[in-house]
Parts: C-alpha cells; structure tokens; sequence
C-alpha cells in the first residue's frame, strides 16, 4: 500500500494527530505539518493547564488505535456535576446509571503529546513542525508555508482549526456556504491550585459548576490536584470582562458570586487580569472537501462551543468515519470524502445547535429543582428501561448514537412518556369518579 | 451644514444612490464611486432588461426623496399572481383587496439611471464612476481603489452589494458574525418579446407564475411590452442547468413543463445557453457597522433571496432607517449607526427566513386548493376588518409595519382565527345536540 497517495495533514492538534495514527495504521503515507514548535522538545502551554472531557465517542476512536488504555491511565473520572450554590451549597447530581456513564477529566497538551508520540512511532508518518501553513492553489494542491516555502500534496487534509488556512482557501470555491457565531459571552482560565500534599480542595471525581443564571463558572480537575476553572462571562456592558479591570471589584464580584472558590484561589487577581479572554465561536459550513483533493476534519469544519464537551470527542468520531470512508471508496477519493460529509455534516449540524442550547442549561436551569427532579425522573426511566430509554445526554455523551439520530430518539421518548403520564393521569380520574359515584 | 463630514458611499447600485438621494438633500456632503461606467453615458445591463417588483416600502423611500411620481410613470402595476398550470390552464389570485395592494414591475436599469440622475442633480452629491473599491483600512479609513487609488474618508458607507469590499473588511474584526448560504436552486433568465405593436403576450397585469413543485418559472411585464421570465431550477444534479445543454433536451424540457410559455419564447434555446446561470445567496452579518467610521445598508449587511421581491424594498427601508437615526443622534455617527442596526437587524433577519419560505410556497403550494381556499379566506377576513386583520404577505408588501413585528401579529391573528373557528364549530354541534336531543 505504500504507492498510495500520501495524505498530507495539516494541523497537529488532536484531530490531526489521531487521524494521522488512523492513517498510519493502515499503511498509508501521512506527511503532518504544525505550525507549533515539536511538543517532544518543548513544554507547551504549561502555563494553562488547559483540560478536557473524554466521553464515548472519543475513547472508541482512542481504542481503534489502540492507546485508549494509556490515555485513561492519566484521566480522572468525573461522576456527575457538582453544582455549587451562591451560598456555597453543594449538590451532586450524577450523569448516568454507573461509572459507565461518566466522563474523563483528561489535559489537553498531556493527550496532544500521547498522539504526537503514537504517530511519530508509525513508519508511514513524517511530522514536521514550526511549519505554519497560509493556504493552497486549489488547481496544483501545492500548500503555502511562512518560512519554509512550497509543498506538494497529493490529497490536503485540514485539521487546521478553527480558523483554518485550509478551509480559508475552499471558501473561495463558488457556493461555499459558511457561517461563523460568536457568543457575546467569553471565558477565562482560572486556577485552584492542590493542596497540602497535592491533595484535591474540591471533590476530585465530579465536573463542578457554579450556575449563576446569565453566566457560570466550571471547573475540572488536573491530575496533579489542582483544578481548572473556566470563567463564562458577557465580553462587554455593564457586568462584563471588559468592565472588570479593578483589582478590588474582581475581589468583590467573586466573592458575591463564588464565595466558596475564592479561598481556593490564591492568585486569582493575577489570573484575572493576566490570562486572555477566549472567545467562542460556532463555524458551519459546505461542502467539507474540495473534489478529492482536499478535506476537512474537526473544528476546521465544525467548531462548536464547549457546553456539551464534545469538539474534541467530534473531532475524533470525525476521524474514525473519515478511515472508514477512505476504507470503503479507496482509491475514489472523492467518494469517499462526499460520503464522508453526507456521514457527518447532519450530525455536526444538530450538535452545534445542542452545544449552544447546553449553556443555557448549564448556567441556568442545572440550580433549578424542576430541572433537578426532571434529571432524577429521565435516571429512573433509563434504570427502570435501561434498553429503551436513553436521556438525551446519555445518548450524546455515552453512546455512538449519531448526533441527529439520538435528538430525534429523544423527542420521540419524551412524546411517549409525556402521553403515558396524562393517560395515567385520565385513568386515574376514571377510576376515582368511578369510585365516587 | 456644508462642514459636515462628507460620507463616501460605495456602490452607486440601488441603495447606494438613494441614500446619497437622501443624504444630499439634507445637505450632507456626499462622495459616491461606483465600479461600473457612468450608465448616463453607457446604456448598461441593456441586453438583460431585468426586472424587479417594488411595493410599499420601496415606494415610500422614493416619495421621502421626490422620486415616486417619476418612478411610477415607467412602472407596470402588477394585481396578482397569474398561475400557470402544467396544462397552460390559467387562474388569477389577486394580492389585496385593491389596486392600493399591487406590486409595480419596474426596470432595474432604468430606476438606478433615474437614482443617478437625481443624485447627480444635488449639489452636495459627487459622483465617480469607474472606480473598484477594493478594501480600506480601517486604522485610517483609508479606502483603496484598483488602478485609481486611495482615498481618505470620514464616514464609509457600503453599499457595495451582496460582494461587498467594505463587509469584507469589517469581517476581520474581532467577533463579526457572518453567514453566507447558498441555494441548491440557481436561476436564468429568458425573454418573451413584445408581440406585434408592442402587445403584451401574457396578461399584462400579473406577476406570471409556472409553478412546477420542486421547481417554478416567473415572469414579469416590461414597459416595452416583453416579459424577463426566471427560470428558479436546481444548479446540480440529474435535473438541473448542469445537465441539461443539449438543444433537443432544452426544448423538450420546456415542452413538457411550460407548454403555453414555448412558442412564446422564440430564442429559448440560445438563451438558455448563453445567458449566465445566477445563484441565490442568503448573507447575514453582525455589526453593521465599524464605530462611527463606517456602515454598511442593502445586500451588504443582508443578501436575500428574491422569493418575496424585497431585496431593493429593504435596501431602500435602511436608507429611510438609516437617515432618521443619522438626524436624531449627529454628530454622534456611532451611535446612529449603533440604533439603525438595532433597529433593522432583527427584521432583516426575520425577512431572510420568510424569504426562503416563500420560495417554497411560490413553486409548489400556490398551485394547490388548499393554498387557494387559504388565501381566500385570508382576503376575505381583510376585507370585512380590513383594520384588524392583515395577511402576512399583505403587511410584507403593502404596509411599512417591521418584518419581525408582521410575522409576530401574523402568528397571533391565525392564532385567534383558528380559536373562532373551532369555537363556532364546538357552539354548532352544541346547539346541533340541543336541537336533536
């Protein structure tokens, strides 16, 4: 198989890299180019230790390439949401039946380096880096590089990011339907560094969340016991990012809002005003290939907010289906990548729309009793019908259910559980006018 | 007022010369290029006498300006639909209760030759033509133009078009929201010359519909007694402009589908393979504007498809918009533009999604009875509360009333219609039982 045409990735982050080891196992020629410094030789984005919740979708795509076991090694099992109220309350509501169903706290540069590593192990792949791609001809697929020059590839996979060079570049093909949202809300990192003896300052196995109806904060915890918050907060007005800049005020919004973090968090003065504010975008757009010549793959093509933790998990599903296609078509590379698209582009679509929907839930409704009794409800059916039912959540973060199929499920469940209620309920006014006739 | 900052509008399209129109007239020194040639001394687009159909909120921008009068003297009121069947069986369905609720098919050419010469008639207005704008800096509001070179502006206006240099500029801002979505559909416009004398072959009177389900042609009157009909039909595909290029194919597709169109039509053939095939695009953005620098009106900010005949109406609605806010907050620019976005964006949006229904309801359901029966009643309760009732599409066309504010009160009064409906038929089967009993 080696006269087959080398695939040339650009982009070395976690999808580029897993698909590289996809690839690579199958014996096709991958050439992986980062803009990024060899993360080998250089200790990347230590300062932010950046995490990330590994659920289903991820770890199948992990367990294909075989390195699913020594990414858990380092992940820290998450049980449930920790919800933290105003008044530094706590509540703990798990997210499925068992440790089945529960997601992974895992670091971001820690797997980024696993995948580095595991492709670099395969003899079909060369990696190269500090090598920045800026787009390519779309009649020779000769990529452009700052500093190094030109390239040739026969087939361009872009796995470039959000902001892709090589999505840049499709969306001058005429039709090209695009479309980039940003939030009015931002986020920023924040750390709750370990304990005495790197122990742990907050519960270790749950996702906590500090719901605060307009804004939230999170946070995950690190292998070494400290935890990463993540801020999510309007970018401008009144009650904004851009209107907290005083030392004191910081002080006084976190003790208003967090009361209970803010003796966990020593420098968070220093965070505050130091750390970058992120934004957070959603990107669609079609097709997702040019011909058979180029394709994307991940937040290149469908980058989505992080309410539901599922842009790497995505990402990574995108590659297991991308192999499969290119297993199916070769060597009809186009087909393959239309395939491809017609496989994932439904999916991507709901997800960004459900993402979007989870912050409202997550900084809003999660501190709500209805929404805490309608959790406990949708637990007791899937315990009760572990085949039948599955709450939408579960069927988004623990299964492989594709994305559009599991709403659909979904509305379909509740439909039924809605209509088996208010018959319950009609019989039972039967059965008691019935009695007091 | 001759000391205040000069705006340079770019596109000296539709919008672009209304607004300098507008602008003008209230002393605003205005400096308008455009890219094409003078059409005073270039007779342009002349080989496609495209049409467009203006209705109330056109109309009322070129009464503020002066220039209804003129405009309506060229223009040919259109009634109703005219709907052709597959059988060239004809039914009308009129728009309104009167010739007050008409559309009036003018030409495209001809009303931006009118604009140009009223512009040109102010004198605060200068106009240079021939000259590309291909981006400005938005540090110095430097614009630049190919071959002529830059000039320094206060105050940008883009009225540059679905295409617009000006947007893409602004896209580069930090947070901009942009979509661009392309239709699957395409079009391509064809001619039915005047008959002899310069008769009307088709009712002179209506905005001629060949709806055909998945697909529909229209056609609209000109003033010199020929109709521009508009194939709407798929780009791609096994039925689709791509597939079809063979003479015989052309004709026998034609044939087939709009049998009393045919002879009409005594250069299909040519035209249907030379004439360029267009494509639809639905663009939406957010800003519409650069702080005080710089502001965009028409399909700059909000490209929509043509299924409702509003992309000029709209244009024309945010310079009427765009001037009263422009008057209420001078010299505070950023603030003008900050309320016109407010209050033209949630419409605009509201207008790009009823006009892709309506595509869907022109090619397929106005040929059904149902749509028909629907329609009647609608006309029917405008007439007898002539006040209170409004159908959609009537407030669209023939009033002023916000887009989103229309769909809003057309929800509630089908609501309220449906509500009376049942309730008579529950109080006629009550007094039905009472009567029988």
């Amino acid at each position: 198989m080696s006269e087959s045409p080398p695939f040339t990735i650009v982009g070395a982050g976690l999808a580029g890299t897993l698909l590289a080891c996809y690839l690579g196992r199958l014996g096709y020629r991958v050439e992986l180019h980062e803009r990024r410094p060899d993360p080998r030789h250089h200790n990347q984005d230590r300062g932010r230790s950046i995490n990330l919740a590994l659920s289903v979708r991820g770890l199948h795509a992990l367990r294909e390439v075989g390195l699913a076991d020594e990414v858990l090694r380092s992940a820290i099992l998450m049980r449930g949401r920790m919800i933290h109220g105003q008044a530094g309350d706590l509540t703990f509501q798990p997210y499925g039946k068992d440790d089945s169903e529960a997601l992974y706290s895992v670091s971001r540069a820690g797997l980024n380096l696993l995948l580095v590593e595991a492709a670099a192990r395969l003899p079909a792949v060369n990696l190269y880096f500090g090598q920045r791609c800026t787009g390519f001809d779309p009649g020779s697929n000769v990529l452009d590089f700052q500093d190094t020059g030109k390239i040739a590839a026969e087939i361009i996979v872009g796995a470039d990011g959000a902001y892709s060079a090589i999505r840049a570049q499709m969306q001058r093909q005429e039709h090209f339907n695009y479309q980039q949202e940003y939030l009015t809300h931002g986020y920023k990192e924040l750390t709750i560094p370990a304990g005495p003896n790197g122990a742990f300052q907050l519960e270790k196995h749950a996702l906590h969340i500090w719901p605060r109806g307009s804004f939230m904060m999170i946070a995950l915890p690190n292998q070494d016991g400290s935890f990463t918050c993540t801020l999510f907060w309007p970018l401008q007005g009144p009650n904004s990012f851009a209107a907290l800049t005083a030392p004191d005020d910081i002080r006084r919004f976190f003790t208003q809002q967090f009361p209970d973090a803010v003796p966990l968090l020593p420098t968070l003065v220093e965070d505050f005003l130091h750390n970058p504010t992120g934004s957070l975008v959603t990107i669609r757009c079609r097709p997702w290939h040019q011909g058979g010549k180029a394709v994307l793959v991940g937040d290149a093509c469908h980058a989505v907010v992080p309410f539901l933790g599922q842009g790497m998990n995505a990402a990574f599903e995108d590659c297991t289906v991308l192999t499969q296609c290119l297993q199916a078509h070769a060597p009809h590379w186009e087909a393959a990548f239309r395939d491809y698209e017609a496989r994932r582009k439904p999916h991507l679509d709901v997800l960004a729309d459900l993402c979007l929907e989870n912050f409202i839930e997550m900084r809003d409704r999660v501190g709500s009793r209805w929404f805490v009794l309608k959790k406990q409800l949708a637990v007791a059916l899937h315990r009760l019908l572990p085949r039948w039912y599955l709450p939408l959540y579960t069927m988004i973060e623990f299964t492989r259910i594709p994305y559009a199929d599991a709403l659909r499920r979904a509305r379909w469940q509740d439909r039924i559980v809605r209509g088996v209620l208010i018959g319950s309920g009609l019989l039972l006014l039967g059965l008691l006018w019935w009695q007091l006739r």
